[in-house]
């Protein structure tokens, strides 16, 4: 029996509620530059402190030592899907960050628009980066001209400046493709090929894309800087199995941002729409407490400011969750766990490696003896340096929904 | 994809420069007879002390919990090749630490001088612990008399006492092979018989092992008490990827001895000879400074000390690193990792299976809070207790030189 089959067959039916609650970004360095403190360190987070009192901690890797992930990686990570096992592929994650629904066998391609020459050799990868309005425009009109090749489908979004998305939806299409990007100026478009030569699904996308390529460039020929595109990142929305099923729990995901609605939409999560700030998630996550088991929430802020190298920015945004956290607190989920997808230090301005901290709060939990939530602490604490993929299971373990094991 | 194939995916090239600094056996443990400390805890070592102030710490498991390695597995693992997985014989450890150059295919035999009685009985197994010198006279015999065994080449190294080595080098070798040591007195000398016996290679090893005792032992039979030989541990080199093939990095070996030296051949690494002491290893570091990547930096004196049990000279072995590493400093590597290949605790008097505690120094390691590097302080680390494998892939990603997985 797997691992997985073990905590299927251990399975108990509860009334618990878990929260995973992400602070995108949280985990971070210290260094010098930074008075040897953490933004954690730094902040006034009294409510955080008070769960503190009450909970276990520790540290996640979030796919394998010193791999930083992107956002599709970490989340997947931490809804306990391994990530070298399911690869989300990059225009699967712009269609999601778009805001665009996907379905199972979708292909997904980031488009950028770029500049041809009378010779048909790329003169600019990115048409000069055309503002968004003439993206926009560029795109209704290939919208319009062009819905369907053969038997697929065609959806095409506009992003910012030369970027945008297509969606192939139709029957027996899988990716990835190699991108048609040739990657420098003063080559001609490349053509988007299998990555595998023996899948026929494959064969099938990069004949679609050819296809496509050829009913959609006339559209384009009077246009000026943007007379053509590139594409890259052709994947399809993998086959996941659904949250639900993995875990006998039904999820609502409370997220402002479209790439993490996304990111819980390709596990099967319930989207909830509406909330703009943490009070507002929080205040939503009381209103449908009975109706969801799980719910993720998620804080955009801590990696936002960590991405600017923005110290100051990154403290306040811990303190401003802080000071929402009383209403979660209102009806207090019997699990909590507070953590990160994966770490975005101030210093590095981006993702890093950097296992992220983690705080389980339950009846179970017991306390570590510490008296905040930091990086330094949760070095300390009992759940170790673990893989974050283990994370709900331990939530599960705490709502007490696993029965023993042997006798 | 698996999870080399996905290092090798996201491998970015950088100008950075990493050094792995091994003082061999450096973990120790702290008993009631040592005061409760152990040499690291108990040497005054301003400048590690330093270091610290930037730098994770956590504890590596050389090869898996409870498992004592030898030198050989314990490196192959510092080098990030799973020991399990790739397996060094004690034929070739042998030779590598006489100093003897492997190529691909050889098969490295330990050799043992003998008595054998009249009836063809071992009667002593060690010969009665003849001594060097007379190793030294039966090996120039065995080599003046016997240079091949039809295609294959036999080359002859003394080692101490009774033990010498034996190469044999010629195509469609193989190993391993069951030893000639009968273990016991009393016995014949048993036939040497392969593992697998499906291989050829195996086979055609043990067929011209079989040859060569039959040319040998007549060169032998007047000797007293020396006129036969054990054979054991017969082995081959293992194919094992570069180095530089594994990680994009050019390495070089800064070691005194030879195991260390041959063990950095293995996989590929420059061997520089000259240095004698640490403080010569790190200006050698200093002169080679450009023309590398990647510095393996061995110092025996710890693992030497702890053997002989003696903690007042593994502590002066501590501080007389501690007193060199400022040569280091003056080209500091960008990334900086102090650790042993195993533990060698005074009280045991010999390698152990206790995980050796590491530093992590670089812009992006961050401070652990530890205001030395000790095995007690390392408890604590950001890095927690992990495979020795994994070092060389935390030291990359702190070098930068990993792109982001997935978006």
């Amino acid at each position: 029996m797997t691992l997985d089959e073990t905590y299927s067959k251990l399975l108990v039916k509860t009334d618990a509620k878990l929260a995973l609650i992400v602070l995108d970004g949280l985990g971070d360095i210290a260094t010098r530059e930074q008075g040897y403190l953490t933004p954690l360190e730094a902040a006034r987070t009294p409510n955080l402190d008070a769960l503190s009192k009450d909970s276990a901690q520790g540290r996640m890797i979030p796919v394998a030592p010193g791999i930083t992930p992107g956002s599709g990686p970490g989340h997947l990570a931490l809804f306990g899907y391994d990530p070298l096992e399911f690869e989300v592929g990059r225009g699967v994650i712009e269609a999601l960050g778009l805001g665009l629904e996907l379905k199972g066998g979708d292909v997904a391609v980031r488009g950028n628009f770029c500049s041809l020459d009378a010779g048909g050799k790329v003169s600019d990868r990115r048409a000069g980066r055309i503002p968004t309005e003439k993206c926009e425009e560029l795109c209704a009109i290939l919208s319009r001209g062009l819905t369907a090749v053969g038997d697929t489908q065609v959806i095409i979004q506009p992003g910012k400046e030369h970027r945008f998305v297509v969606i192939f939806r139709g029957p027996g299409l899988e990716g990835p493709l190699s991108d048609t990007d040739p990657g420098r100026e003063g080559q001609p478009i490349a053509e988007a090929k299998p990555e595998n030569p023996k899948s026929v699904k494959q064969k099938k996308a990069a004949t679609v894309i050819a296809e496509f390529y050829k009913k959609a460039l006339p559209l384009l020929a009077k246009q000026h800087p943007a007379n053509a595109f590139l594409l890259r990142g052709i994947a399809h929305q993998p086959h996941i199995p659904t949250f639900e099923e993995r875990y006998g729990l039904r999820p609502a995901a409370l997220a402002v941002y479209p790439m993490y609605k996304g990111l819980s939409q390709l596990v099967g999560m319930t989207k909830v729409e509406g909330p703009q700030t943490i009070a507002e998630q929080f205040r939503k996550y009381l209103d449908l407490h009975d109706q969801h088991d799980f719910f993720f929430i998620h804080y955009k802020y801590t990696d936002k400011y960590g991405e600017d190298g923005n110290f100051g920015a990154k403290v306040k945004a811990i303190e401003d969750f802080d000071a929402a956290l009383p209403i979660l607190m209102q009806k207090k989920p019997d699990v909590i766990a507070i953590t990160g997808d994966h770490s975005t230090p101030c210093a590095i301005k981006g993702h890093s490696w950097h296992p992220q901290p983690v705080l389980l709060h339950s009846a179970y939990s017991g306390w570590d003896k510490l008296d905040r939530f930091t990086e330094t602490g949760a070095n300390l604490g009992s759940l170790g340096i673990f893989e974050a993929k283990y994370l709900i299971r331990l939530m599960q373990a705490n709502a007490k929904m696993f029965a023993k094991f042997g006798a």
